[in-house]
């Protein structure tokens, strides 16, 4: 199956315990693009960047098979730029800068031969911007997975919350999840955003892990665990990236194919963390990937011998 | 194999957002003790308990098949009672009383009956007692399972450390094994652990389920989802009894039945949950058991198939 990345691509400036970086290659559909070129899925990004960004990042891209014509450059624009600093648990972060520049006025443009994709990955954005891109979808993606968060939710609820009943899978973390649903209960939280359109419901819960929802079954996966987290910028973006590039290759939507899907998702993340934004993920391989993927069998394989009586 | 178990028999009064109890029955040993007769295991208590405490509750215990010879009465003492109130989300309380009485000068009798076993497991106490009753055992026990808290950490770490060096299994939360190791990550955390003694480290992570560590070996279990938690009082203790009970059943202390002994320990944990106090776990039935054991199998079961190349 075709994917469609919707989403930022953009520079990021990034400060951890462990170090800090200049104005680097970033934005979602940037690690969720990287993250299908690994499966050598077939995708194609819908973004917007600025005159200063360089030729040289979309080549990168175009490399590793990733179709950017749907990327614009507004050559008098600025890209879109996010700074931050992670505090020392890595868990929490402060926002340096954020200047949206391009992405203020960003139209996405489809390409013609993108508009028939069977999956659309909707990457963290303005609800309207999303709900704009199904629209101009030949018809109906058979999959559509959002990805949001918590600003959404504050800013912009109704149109989220019609994006949202326009969605298949949402994937959000545990606290958007309770905030979206008024729930502290994640099973009572899944439930409730079911009855907001989508039928897969999948919560992420970063160090500890995702859960999947569907149809009264749940899927629980741990992360992976990393002696050393270094950056976990686009760890989120890496894992939808990896999640909905599994179900593209395999051409299989179902229930279980999907808990594939997050493995194979987490696996990806736990390399991006490992270095500087997109870094490590630009060098992942099959071989990585395998690895990774057997780690995960391991460390969550059991038998117990059902002796009691 | 043979189970000894040391720790608090007590009274308990519970609040939580659903309700609240008088003095009921409580204690880390009382919570282990229950789980292992679930599993019919050969167990002991060793506890101290006051005047006011009520037979029936001893022969509660005895009708389970719980040895409760170690279980001394001092008549003119008060049992330990503990007193705390749950916030909405379950995860944090205020402790509202601690009346150490009788537990203030407890000295365990260890049973001769019992000073042979196989197994033993130190419920949560001051490290000198968990200490003492190790050097009451005939010969060294051939498993030694510890549990502590923060508390012995902040006002006994000499004496704890002594006494981890003399442990096999560890049992702590997420937050003790950072404080422990002064490590963030739980994985560096583990490493740092079993420089002061322990072979095995068993990091509990609440409803982010838990971490086995052992040679570098790595088992990662989600806690089972549960629409709601009623009182999370006695969860952590009945899973280290389900935990010691199982591998006394089995008689096989292997890293693999290890990982067995935590799916069986947490849904054990995962019923005690649902109600105050003891009074579910004490309801328990194989086929429960069964039940839930078939879910952990269901939630973290999954294949991926290798396709990228």
């Amino acid at each position: 199956m075709k994917l469609l990345v919707v989403g930022s691509v953009a520079f990021d400036a990034i400060e951890t315990p462990f170090g800090k970086t200049d104005k680097i290659l970033g934005g979602a559909a940037t690690f969720i693009g990287l993250a299908a070129s690994v499966l050598k899925t077939d995708v194609s990004l819908v973004s917007v960047v600025g005159g200063d960004f360089p030729q040289s990042y979309l080549d990168l891209l175009e490399s590793r098979g990733i179709k950017t014509q749907g990327i614009e450059m507004v050559r008098e624009g600025k890209t879109f730029f996010w700074s931050g600093r992670y505090h020392n648990d890595l868990n929490t972060r402060d926002t340096l800068v954020t200047e949206v520049n391009v992405m203020a006025d960003f139209d996405p443009k489809v390409p013609d031969a993108a508009k028939d994709a069977e999956i659309l990955m909707l990457g963290n954005l303005h609800p309207s911007i999303q709900l704009s891109v199904l629209e101009k979808m030949q018809k109906r993606p058979q999959l559509v997975i959002l990805d949001t968060m918590n600003f959404w939710m504050d800013t912009a609820l109704d149109t989220l919350l019609e994006m949202i009943n326009k969605t298949d899978v949402i994937t959000i973390n545990d606290e958007e999840a309770r905030q979206l649903s008024g729930e502290y209960s994640l099973v009572k939280a899944a439930q409730k955003i079911h009855t907001m359109g989508p039928t897969y419901v999948i919560i992420k819960k970063g160090e500890h892990g995702a859960l999947l929802f569907h149809e009264g079954k749940i899927f629980a996966i741990p992360a992976l665990p990393l002696e050393d987290v270094f950056d976990p910028t686009g760890a989120g973006d890496t894992f939808a990236g990896g999640f909905a590039a599994h179900l593209a290759k395999t051409s299989d939507l179902s229930f279980e194919n999907m808990k594939s899907a997050l493995i194979v998702g987490s696996a990806m993340a736990s390399y991006t963390v490992e270095e500087f934004g997109t870094e490590r993920l630009q060098k992942v391989t099959a071989e990585d990937l395998r690895t990774r993927v057997a780690a995960f069998k391991q460390l969550t394989t059991f038998e117990v011998d059902l002796y009691f009586d």
